[in-house]
């Protein structure tokens, strides 16, 4: 692959949908050297409420389709796509894959103190025990208090992360963590960054909030410096592709992204 | 066809995933002398939040499923598929096609006094006009107010729609409903009659509101008459098909059919 120079390639990123933007997002911020390239599968979203086998089909999927856009590393940023398929990934593709979950786990172990550690995500995220794993291969004797919240994602696509219903639905979903004297809060899901100061109203100021994001893109950074992947030439701009037609991500996307965002093209994966 | 007894066929019904088996309840209850089959695309659910073109894809591919099975009728227990992908599935499969638009909207023309009748949906049966179009055919004179609800397909699968998150967030979507005289809400999403209480404790008990299941059944049956369709064996038990692993189907799902489901097997549609 040495003729190909591979270093001047995009890096891949790929989600359910919208919510990888927030990843996306700290990619940009962190490595504007580099070109990237996100995917949303939005015709099959949410990969949260499907099963591990479906998930992994359409991760490899999505995969297929950035690798086929040669770029030089795959960033999983789903914590559901994470969680199922990135051995899967690691195996297919000859490449760097990157996912969500062990970044997320290394913060909330560095930063606990009282050893207890909450995590919330999808139903599939938490249902994988891929957190649970990460955090206990690194510290053992870190207790770990995990709970879905499904209607997070529906709350911060609707625009609603501060409405009062959020609210409600956080106290409902986060009671039983409140209690359980976690200082660590692991944001498994890419969509939960929004809801922050609903999850700080109900659980108080003193519980760290821990958005795999930001490790992420450090662990990209990391991982491109280790292999001499590093960008040299000026990046071209980001390019966004869809799998549904570009209307409703571009819509809701702003608010993931930062910014707002067009030019959003559509492909089909399967 | 003849030489196949078409009548001793089965009725083919889908959706998206589990709301529509509050129209295949219906179904059970008022046809017991016909065998039913229902297909729940729960690889690809939801489809109210995504494309037009994207959601008429998926019908023609579970429509295509239940032809291969041979049945006799297919019904569209979906609002969001009925809305944008009947005309395409009557032209595609020489079989009677019914939706849920039509009967419900032919319901509510029917009892409103006030003539204002208002309409809840998904963003895509709201957005495609479709009740609208389906009323004012029907009477040129009413008038109506739609207005999407996006939150609650998903709080319906979380077991919440009587829970204090679904009334405040009914009190937020149908606040401006309320305020305009309406006499008559459609339920234009098959998930929504799971809201009835809550939806009553917004609007009052004097807002009448329009299940489309059961003028959706009561149409099913008048067409297997006219057509000389109705069955005359004893029919065998329903079956039930999903596209995802029958887990979260079977779980969510009963309390939309009302009683316990197993034996759901898992089928691929793309």
């Amino acid at each position: 692959m040495k003729e190909d120079n591979v270093p001047e390639r995009a890096i891949g990123v790929f989600d359910s949908g919208v919510g990888g933007l927030t990843v996306f997002k700290e990619l940009m911020h962190r490595l504007p050297g580099e070109e990237l390239i996100y995917l949303g599968d939005t015709a099959r979203v949410p990969y949260g409420t499907k099963s591990p086998a479906t998930v992994l089909r359409y991760a490899l999927e999505a995969a297929a389709f950035l690798v086929e856009k040669k770029v030089k590393m795959l960033v999983v940023a789903c914590n559901t796509a994470s969680s199922v398929a990135l051995a899967a990934l690691e195996e297919r593709f000859n490449l760097p894959v990157i996912g969500v979950i062990e970044p997320g786990a290394r913060k909330a172990v560095a930063i606990t103190r009282s050893r207890r550690v909450g995590v919330i995500g999808t139903e599939g995220t938490v249902k994988s025990g891929a957190y649970t794993r990460a955090i206990q291969n690194l510290d053992a004797a870190v207790e770990i208090h995990s709970t879905p919240c499904p209607l997070f994602v529906p709350l911060a696509e609707e625009g609603w992360a501060e409405h009062p219903v959020a609210l409600l639905t956080a106290q409902e979903y986060l009671g039983p963590l409140a209690g359980a004297g976690i200082d660590t809060l692991v944001l498994g899901c890419t969509h939960y960054p929004l809801l922050k100061n609903t999850l700080h109203q109900v659980l108080g100021p003193a519980v760290e909030l821990v958005d795999s994001a930001e490790e992420t893109a450090l662990n990209v950074a990391r991982v491109l410096a280790d292999r001499g992947l590093t960008r040299r030439d000026p990046p071209g701009p980001p390019r966004f592709f869809v799998s549904d037609i570009p209307t409703r991500f571009e819509r809701v996307g702003g608010a993931f992204l930062g910014t707002p965002l067009q030019g959003v093209e559509q492909v089909t994966l399967d």
